[in-house]
C-alpha cells in the first residue's frame, strides 16, 4: 500500500471511530439514557459532529485525500477512496451557516410537528414546513445535480439515485398495483382472528429471540432490547444492536419488527471485522440496507415455508391463544391486505402506495410545483385515487410522518427501492438455491444468509448500489417487474383473484 | 466575560464533552457491550484519546490558554482555567512515546497479572511489574517534583498532596489502629448469624433501588444496573450510572455496595448542569470522591439510627430471613470485624491497614528501596506485623489487586484519604446538624445530603482537595484524629473494650 494511502487512512481513521460512536450514542439515548439526560447527550452528539466535520473539512484531509487518489493502486484503496471522498464532498460543499440554519430550523420544526399532529393542527406546522422546504432547496443547489434538484437530495440517502429513474420505477409499480389493491378489496376477506388476541410479553420477547437466532443474528455481536420506536444501530459489525416494540394485543409488531430489524441487523454484521469505522463499512445505501429488512420480514417471514418451521415453537410459547390453529393460519393472517391510513402499519401490497404519494408530493413542493399549503388537500386526493380512502384528519393524513420536519426529504423512496432490490434478490436467489423453500420449511435459513453475505453484505459500503445489485443478481439494474411479479404472484393465490 | 476567555471555553467543549462520551463507552462496555465488540470499542476509546490529546496539545489550545489567563477576571473563570490548566500540563508533559510505551507495557502487564494470580506464580508477573514500575519512575521525572518522586504520581489523582503529608497521616493512623485491632481480636467476637443465610436477587435488587431513593438519588439522571465490578461512571451530572453486584449468600455486598456507589453517584449529580463537559464538572478528586462514598457507605450505613430507619423496609421484602431479628442485629453483624487477607472484603476498621501497608510498598519501589523481587516477603511481613495474619499463598497476597500492573501507582492512598476526610465531615455535620441522628432515624436523609450538596457537592471540579475540606470544615486541614477517634469510638462500645 502506498505511503500516501497509509497517511491518508491514519487521517480517517479518528473520524471514523468517532461516527461509529454516535450511533452508539443514538442507541443509548433511545434504549436506556436516564429522562434527564437529554440535554448534555445533545451537546455531547453536537461536539462529537462538530469535532469530525473539522476533521474532514480541514485542508490537510483534502490535500491528503487527493495525494491518496493519485497514489492509490488497489481496487480496495480505490474503493475506500471513493467512499471517503462522497463523505468529503458531503460535509463541505454545505456552507456551515446553511448547515446550522437547517440544523435550527428542523429542530423547531420537529417540535411544531409533535404539536400540528397532536392537534390535527397543520396550519401550526405550515409556515415550519415552508421553512425546511426552503432550506433543502437551498442545500439542493450548493450540493448541485445533473437535472433535477430532488436529484441531489435523494444522493445523500441513496448514492447514484436520479428523480428521473425513479418516476421510471414508480411509473411501473403504480398501475399493477392499484389493480391489485382492487382485485383485493372485492376478494372474500381473509381471517385474521388468530392474531385478534392478546399475546404476553415475555412469550414475544422469547419469540422474538428465537427468531433472530433462527435466521442467524449472531449475539456475541449484538443486542435486541426494547425501545419506542424498533431500529436497528450499528456502532460496528462487531456491536449491532436492534430494538423491537411490544404490544400486548398485536403480535405480529414484536414478530416482523424484529425480522425486519434483524434483517439490518445480518446485513451489517456481515462486512469484515476490519473494516469497522472506516468509509468501506456499513450498508452501501439506505434502499439495499432496506431490502435486507423487507426480505426477512416479507420475503421470508411472511412466507408459508417459515411457519411452517416456526409455528411449532410459537405455539410452545402461547399454547393457550394457537390452540386449534396451524401454520397456515398463522400464514394467511400475518398477509392480510386493507388499505389504511398509516404507512407504518401498512401490508406489504398497499405500503408502496404510501411511498409514492409521498415521494410525489415532496418532489412537487421542492420544484414549487405544489405549495406547501395545499398539502392537505393533495395528499387527500392521492390517498384516494390509489388506497380508496380518505383520512378524516390531516393528523392521520399528511401530519403522520416525522421526515419532513426533520428534513429528510428524498429518504422516502428508499423504502421502496428496498422493496423492489428484495425481489430482484430472491428471484436470483431462488435460481442459485433451488432447495431454498424446503430449506426454510426445514427451519434452516443459513443457506440463504451464505448467499446474502457471498453476494451482497461482505461488500459493505465498498461498492455504490448499481455495482451492488448488478453484483448480486448477476447484472441486473433497477427492474420493478419482479416487485410487481412477486406481489401479484403471492396475493393472486392468496384471495383467489386473477391477474387481468 | 471577556472575549479571550470565551475563545478559550469553546476550544475547551468539544473536549470535555469527548471525554464525557468516553466515561459512557466505559459504563457500556461493563455493563451490557456484546462480548464480541471488545476489539472495536478499544479502537473507538484509543481514537476518542488519541483526538481529544491532539486537541489538548494544540499550540492553538496552548495560545489561547495563556491569552485567557491573562484576561480572567472572574473568580469563577479562574477555576475553570485553573483546571484547565492542570490537565493541559497532565497531557503535555509526558512525551508521547512514553505515553504509548507505558499503555502497551500495563496492557501486557495486566495480561500477565491475570495468568500470575491465577496460578500464584509470582515469578510470572515479576518482570512485568519490574517494567511498569522502571516507566512510572520515568514518568515521576517528566511530571516533575519538589521534594518526592512519589509526589508527582499521587498528585494526577490527588491533586495537591505529597509524600509527606501522607507519611504524616498514616503515621498518625497506624498505631492507634493496631490497637485497636489488637483489641478486638481478643474481644468477645459479635454474632452476624443474620448475614448467614441466602437472599434472593430480585429483593436484594429492590432493596439496592429503594436505598438509594431514601438517601436522595435522582433516578432521572442515572440508573443503577449490574456488573462484574462495581461502579459509578459519570458522564455528565445529568446521567450518573452506578453498578453493584449480587450474591445470594453475601446480601451485605449489594446493600454496601449501592450505598458506597450511591455515595459518588450524589457527589457526581450534585455539580450545576452548566458545568457538565467542562472542566468544572465531576469531582475534585479521587480522595474527596472517596469522602463521599465512605460516607454514605459507612458512617450512614453502617450505623445504629440507618438500620433502625430501614431494618423494616428489609424485612418487609425478606420476611423469612429476618424473622426475629432487629435493627440492633443488622447494626452488629454488618460491623463485624476480622483481619483477613483480601482488601475488598475488609471491614471498616482493618481496611486502612490494608492501605497502609500498599503505599509503602509502592513508595518504596519507585525510589527503589525496595526490589519488586522481594515485594511478596515484605508483604507478608508487613501484613503480620499490622494484621497479625500471613497470607498463605501470593495469590491471596501481593497479587490480588490489579492497580499495580495497570499502572495505578499512587492511587492506594486516595481511598485511605477519603476514609479521613469523611470524618473530618462528620464531625462538622454533627455540629451543624444536631438532629441528624434522629432525622436519620426517622429515615429522612435529606438534610444531610443538602449539607454535603451546599458545602461539597456543589463545587465539583472548581476546587483543589485543600480548598474542598477547608470549605467544608470550615478551615481545616487534612486531619486523620477524627477518624481514628470515630473507629476507637464506634467500634470500642460495639465490642466492650476500653481505649488505652
Amino acid at each position: 500500500m502506498s505511503e500516501a494511502v497509509t497517511h491518508f487512512k491514519d487521517l480517517c481513521s479518528p473520524i471514523w471511530n468517532l461516527y461509529s460512536v454516535r450511533s452508539l450514542l443514538y442507541w443509548d439515548q433511545q434504549v436506556l439514557m436516564p429522562s434527564g439526560g437529554g440535554g448534555a447527550r445533545a451537546n455531547q452528539i453536537a461536539a462529537l459532529e462538530k469535532v469530525c466535520h473539522g476533521m474532514l473539512t480541514d485542508t490537510k484531509f483534502k490535500d491528503s485525500l487527493q495525494r491518496a487518489e493519485e497514489a492509490a493502486g488497489e481496487d480496495i484503496d480505490k474503493r475506500y477512496l471513493r467512499s471517503a471522498r462522497r463523505a468529503y464532498d458531503l460535509a463541505s460543499k454545505l456552507p456551515s451557516r446553511l448547515v446550522e440554519e437547517r440544523a435550527r430550523a428542523t429542530s423547531l420544526a420537529v417540535e411544531a410537528w409533535v404539536e400540528a399532529k397532536k392537534n390535527n393542527d397543520f396550519k401550526h406546522f405550515l409556515p415550519h414546513l415552508r421553512t425546511v422546504f426552503d432550506l433543502t432547496r437551498e442545500v439542493a443547489e450548493h450540493k448541485g445535480y445533473a437535472e433535477h434538484p430532488y436529484d441531489a437530495l435523494i444522493d445523500e440517502y441513496e448514492p447514484g439515485m436520479t428523480t428521473k429513474k425513479i418516476d421510471s420505477l414508480f411509473g411501473g409499480i403504480l398501475p399493477p398495483l392499484v389493480q391489485l389493491v382492487q382485485g383485493i378489496a372485492a376478494a372474500r376477506p381473509i381471517s385474521r382472528k388468530i392474531l385478534q388476541q392478546p399475546f404476553g410479553f415475555e412469550g414475544q420477547h422469547e419469540f422474538s429471540r428465537y427468531l433472530l437466532e433462527q435466521i442467524g443474528f449472531d449475539f456475541n455481536r449484538g443486542r435486541l432490547d426494547q425501545s419506542a420506536h424498533p431500529f436497528c444501530a450499528s456502532s460496528t459489525s462487531s456491536d449491532v444492536r436492534m430494538t423491537d416494540r411490544l404490544d400486548e394485543w398485536l403480535v405480529t409488531m414484536s414478530i416482523f419488527g424484529s425480522l425486519h430489524e434483524g434483517g439490518h441487523g445480518l446485513y451489517e454484521q456481515g462486512y469484515p471485522a476490519e473494516w469497522n469505522s472506516t468509509p468501506l463499512g456499513g450498508g452501501c445505501s439506505l434502499g439495499i440496507h432496506e431490502s435486507q429488512s423487507r426480505m426477512w420480514e416479507n420475503f421470508v417471514g411472511r412466507s408459508l415455508p417459515f411457519w411452517k418451521a416456526h409455528f411449532p415453537k410459537m405455539r410452545s410459547i402461547f399454547p393457550q391463544q394457537l390452540w386449534g390453529y396451524g401454520p397456515e393460519d398463522m400464514f394467511r393472517a400475518v398477509n392480510y391486505v386493507e388499505p389504511s391510513f398509516i404507512r407504518v402499519e401498512a401490508d406489504e401490497v398497499t405500503y408502496t402506495l404510501h411511498i409514492v404519494m409521498r415521494y410525489e408530493l415532496e418532489r412537487d413542493m421542492i420544484t414549487k410545483a405544489l405549495d406547501p399549503a395545499d398539502l392537505p388537500d393533495a395528499w387527500n386526493e392521492k390517498m384516494q385515487k390509489t388506497l380508496g380512502v380518505r383520512p378524516p384528519t390531516d393528523a392521520l393524513g399528511c401530519l403522520q410522518d416525522i421526515h419532513w420536519s426533520d428534513g429528510l426529504i428524498g429518504y422516502f423512496p428508499t423504502y421502496s427501492i428496498g422493496n423492489v432490490v428484495a425481489a430482484q434478490l430472491w428471484n436470483k436467489i431462488g435460481k442459485d438455491l433451488p432447495d431454498l423453500e424446503s430449506e426454510i420449511t426445514r427451519g434452516n435459513n443459513l443457506g440463504l444468509l451464505d448467499w446474502l453475505r457471498k453476494n451482497l453484505h461482505r461488500y459493505g459500503s465498498s461498492v455504490l448500489p448499481e455495482e451492488a445489485i448488478f453484483e448480486a443478481t448477476g447484472g441486473e439494474e433497477l427492474d420493478h417487474r419482479p416487485f410487481v411479479d412477486y406481489l401479484w404472484d403471492k396475493f393472486s393465490r392468496l384471495y383467489e383473484i386473477q391477474r387481468p
